[in-house]
């Protein structure tokens, strides 16, 4: 009870310090980004993977607008883990800087530069008081004078680089998938097929519905979002698809849900 | 008691995270939505349909006046649920951002564009401090190209596109008829019967004044609001006419009733 | 007990939801209105009327000093009902905005377009933060094209439009004699017997120094208060005056209360 | 012990509504009036009357620095009950007010106008953050087109016109008196007599230097302060004056007192 | 206990009216003055004296630098007591003062008027949010068109004119004193006497270093600081000198005390 | 239990002093220092070593990205412990700083100058409102005027000049090993061999992937990052090399950690 | 108990009085002044000296790091005892002040002037709200027109003139040492002497290493800092010197403390 009451204290108006020196607020947002639907990053020599898990509510959703991928520039793109609003302002933001860029230098943003602009910005939302910290974390995959590039930001603004990762619900038990089957000299369509298994881990059956899916290919650099018919063939040759109904079955069942975490 | 005691933690001054990562006084804006009378939205080939349910407090009241269906420009509705003024605020900033598309660009604001706009404005509510979230959803229904869309925006900033929704008071029962008998083919007219009916669900009877329905068709691309002659026809054709006296003993009893979420 | 504490957390600093999605504040701002003296408005095809009641705390205050009803301009009348300082903020503000809309457009400004400023203006008070939402409801009347309008503004800022209705305290008594009795083609002066009827049903007697009222003609459209001489045949012609000494002695009662909502 | 609890809830940060409706730290404002000693105002054909109660804390003080009574303009005085540095302050805005009038229009400002702009300004104390209420009542007497104006101003704004009235302490003693003995057809000497026994009602007896009194005549239209002889042949003549030791020893008791309410 | 309790819930935050009226932070900034030593105003017809008790914390103290009399202009001098760092900011807002006065209409300023000057600057801290109320009061003695006068500031704004004071510490022993014995006649270096003697009232000894004195002559209208052997003259002549090396003594005691009000 | 509640009471809200002169915030902003892994600062007659232990939470994560050394400018480079993000913040402010200094002055800035403007900057934070301390404390290494300089920042603000230092977890026992085995006169090469050797202390076993090193030449004055390869030689040369297998089992325990304080 | 909640009241967001009238956050920064190691002032006809003690927390940092003596001006010093970060801020403040007087009028700032620059500063932080007072005394030595002055500056922001002073830890043992032993007329060097001898009275021994000592000679007017050998000369000669090794053990023990007030 007194440990509750003395957390409650650190966790009121500003971000501040608690006595072992943590900040509260930046970890309950990582909790939002926890509660989001799963999205994993594949970074291999042929590129990188952005998979994303989507929680349609009501099969009368519009999937395409439950938005958990997003295309920064054409060689970037950024997928979301946790507040879905929060995310739409950092992809804002991220679109601005990349276009600052090309306006500016005539050239594209690298993905390390811009991630950093990304999390200078995420940071100042943790130290100065009258707002709340972004909770919200992205991964930023993207192609850099033709090197695939795959980063992290967490809602504390620190950047991250990764080979592969995976972020949200249940994402000890992805990333232990992923550390097992990763191999860096994957071709590009292997590295999706990674990602589906490894997001295979914690569902029972996928959707091409369900499921969100870009790659920046290392050659030409471009950020493409795979159709849901490009999706379906990998999940039957895979082996992954599931049983249409059923899924539908539990859609509707949480058709009341408020949740903006995905 | 804890639990009480611990969620009051959360909801006082700026909107901050709490330890499960939820923002409460989002979810708290979202209890409005659910307190404020229904209102529907479909979208079928031959447009969108948009109707609400009006409480009339006293038979003295205009029903006109019960502002709840809006014309944002010529080819985009908006229908509300939850706190009224609040609606009002971002209806204004709607035609404003509309009008500016078209000094600026001399044509109609796409309606996923006009959506995502007012979603970004609602988000800024929900993160600096100094203000409190909207406490309303809104149903946009458009044209843009010839294509119907219709959004939802919640009041955490994020946006949904939907093929019929539900939102306010007694949602589920209201969604789960809509999934029941929804059909993407449906000529405009029958979307308008599929919204009666689904509106019937949870009203015993259904008066002309009581209901307020507009469209925008796919072709025209117009938005029109209808009579209640128009609205008495369908009720009349669908046998969906109440009893006109007992609903207007059921507003005499409510007379002195503020609530302004509808 | 409890709900009484949880209540508390809601209504301090800035305007927030409360866990049921209520805005305390604003809803206390309705209990200032509630404890001020009625108004009266009633609009019928011959124009507009607006009846106010007087609570004069000693006979040596100048009735004419106790402002509830206010000329907003030459065709538009506003009476009040709560916190007094509050209602002349907002009359300050209904002047500026009909003058410069005559100074712009060279033109009257239409009683619909004005209240809708208005209450985006109470609006602002109830989600922004470092101020209290306004204490006041108004009844704002007056003829547009040759039309009689009467609206409605709440503290949330929600305007609505009556045929006829009463604020302030006995509202539920005042407006259900006004929803038996009204009829929408009476003349004026008919509509002012309405009015005093529907008073005199919650004061056993009725003073002319009590009572303000105002019309606006539907034809001349204009604004114009009674005096105390006409409103005296008013009550004498209906059989509403009362006992004037007994009035007297009733304010002497008084002469210490420092209530500032009439 | 509750009660004590759920109201000390209202009276912190910035003024806010009660759940009953009411501006708590309103109603303490108008506490501090009480606490203040005695003024009063007579209006008649003749003129207004403003007097004042003097608290002289000790025989070494300089009466006339107790300042209670001001002159806004030639034609206009003001005399105050509450927190005397807080009346200072709205003598400077009704002086600066007066001026402006008559550099910008070349004439007195009305004694109305002067009024409302002082509850225009005195109102913003109460309804938007960071200030407290002024804690003062004044009477604002004076003389417009040949007519003589009494009015009052309460810590919430709200203007009142009155034909004679007292504020501070023991106000409804003084009140009742002048209630039983006002006649508006008094010539201005008769006035102050008037002013002076109802002082006399919550006083053993009076000395020229406890009391102050100020005249605007109607026909004059001027300001005029009596000197202590005057006054003194005013008591002299109407049996009012007291024993000045008894006095005296009373004032060296409250030679410590720090109150600044008069 | 309870008392205690709800006097604790005015004095946090902003400076706010208590339930019966109060200003608790002016009251407590008022408890700042009477920890502070005593300062004395003497006003007869030959000028004005300031006199002040200075406590010196160790013998190695320069007692020149306990300033708690300051030269505001040439015909003008300030003693405080209370919060020293507190008086320092007004005696330099003082001190522009006069000199605006000088540069603009090229005459001195009038005593009256530079202490109407200060309160309004002072009552602002009062009112306004952000800042809290100036523990000091001041004795502001000068001479203006040949008279001498004599004010007195508190920290609530509020001006008083004296013809003798006494502030800080036993403030109402010295005042006794002086209500006994002055005269208004008093040639000027009577009056010091006078002030010498009041406070010896509290002390057992005097001693030139522990006193400071400055007169403002009637007719020079200079003000005039006295050296130590002035003041040491004065004491000797009226037998009121102490036994140094007793005073040293005590002052050896207080040398680790921090106390900024004197 | 009270010493719980007493200290709460001093870390809400802004930073402010407890009643023992000590300001919490800062102190615990220490603690998110000594929750970081360790950074070692070495300077000898050679140059300045920087040395930074790694906290590698995946096999991955490119070690590269867990920034804890940065090159702030050609001949100073920058180590840190502690919130990486916010020492993110303070490399972008030193980095501007020296690129100022070099288009003002032409000239590379001091490294003590560069030092006092970073402390300058963090002390802001713990003393105006609004913002919380930096959690992180740095090593400034480089070369003026070809003399080696080593300074830390703490987050009070204060900069310290050191032969030698360790700052984050097991501080003391590094710094033990330090001032038990330095000798200012050691070549370069030497000194990374004991910055390698003091973290030792604390690791069981060290891997190239685990480590960074910087230096900067006391007679080239440039700053340097050793590749795995070159610190994988001085592992092996010192015998210090650990078992790879054995560190990767630890990294993968640690997957899920959300650390950010290294 | 209740003595300590009602402290805690005082303490909380901006400085406010305490009902007995004390500003409680100035009283805990001046208990971070005497958290400080001691600073000693002694001025004679010869001069001023300024003597710090150093408190090194490790034999690995740079006793010259450790700044508690500043040079201001060519003919100023400043020493300080408390928190090191806040009188860095001062420093720079006091710099700044010297510069502007020097490019304005071209002349050197009196060190009297410099002091009331600096106090009123700090005053500023303890009267406005969003920011704590300053955690520090200064001890400003210097030469106007060939005359030594010693100031002191407290948290209050009140300014004393000393002919010797003691601040910080211990405070009343050295300062009664000084009060015991001060002689004016003593050459500087004896001045010296006697600040040693007085640090001697609290530290069984002392080391060159651990004290900082400069002068500012009366005739040259002119800031100097001792080296290490000529305070090593000044120890050996008084037979001060301590023994260095023990003085390093001690060091040890405290190498992980993180005080930051000296």
């Amino acid at each position: 009870m007194q440990g509750q009451n003395q957390q409650q204290a650190y966790d009121r108006g500003i971000t501040i310090f608690s006595p072992d020196g943590r900040l509260y607020q930046v970890e309950y947002a990582r909790e939002a980004v926890k509660r989001g639907t799963p999205s994993i990053g594949v970074r291999t020599d042929g590129g990188v993977v952005l998979l994303v898990d989507k929680r349609i509510s009501s099969p009368l959703m519009e999937e395409a607008s439950v938005e958990k991928i997003h295309k920064a520039d054409n060689h970037v793109g950024i997928a979301s883990a946790g507040h879905v609003a929060d995310a739409r302002q950092l992809i804002d933001f991220a679109r601005r800087d990349a276009q600052v860029e090309r306006v500016r230098y005539d050239q594209p943003i690298g993905v390390e530069t811009l991630t950093k602009d990304i999390t200078d910005h995420i940071q100042q939302y943790t130290q100065v008081g009258g707002a709340r910290p972004f909770g919200v974390a992205l991964l930023i995959g993207g192609v850099t004078n033709g090197e695939p590039r795959l980063f992290e930001t967490d809602p504390s603004g620190t950047p991250y680089e990764w080979k592969a990762i995976a972020i949200g619900e249940d994402r000890s038990t992805v990333q232990g998938y992923l550390e097992d089957h990763y191999d860096e000299s994957l071709p590009l369509d292997e590295g999706v097929e990674l990602a589906l298994r490894a997001l295979g881990e914690i569902r029972e059956s996928l959707q091409p519905e369900g499921v969100g899916v870009a790659t920046i290919d290392a050659e030409t650099g471009a950020f493409i979002e795979l159709s849901n018919d490009e999706i379906r063939e990998y999940l039957v040759e895979h082996d992954l698809l599931g049983d249409e109904t059923a899924g539908d079955a539990d859609d509707a069942d949480g058709a009341d849900d408020d949740a903006t975490e995905e």
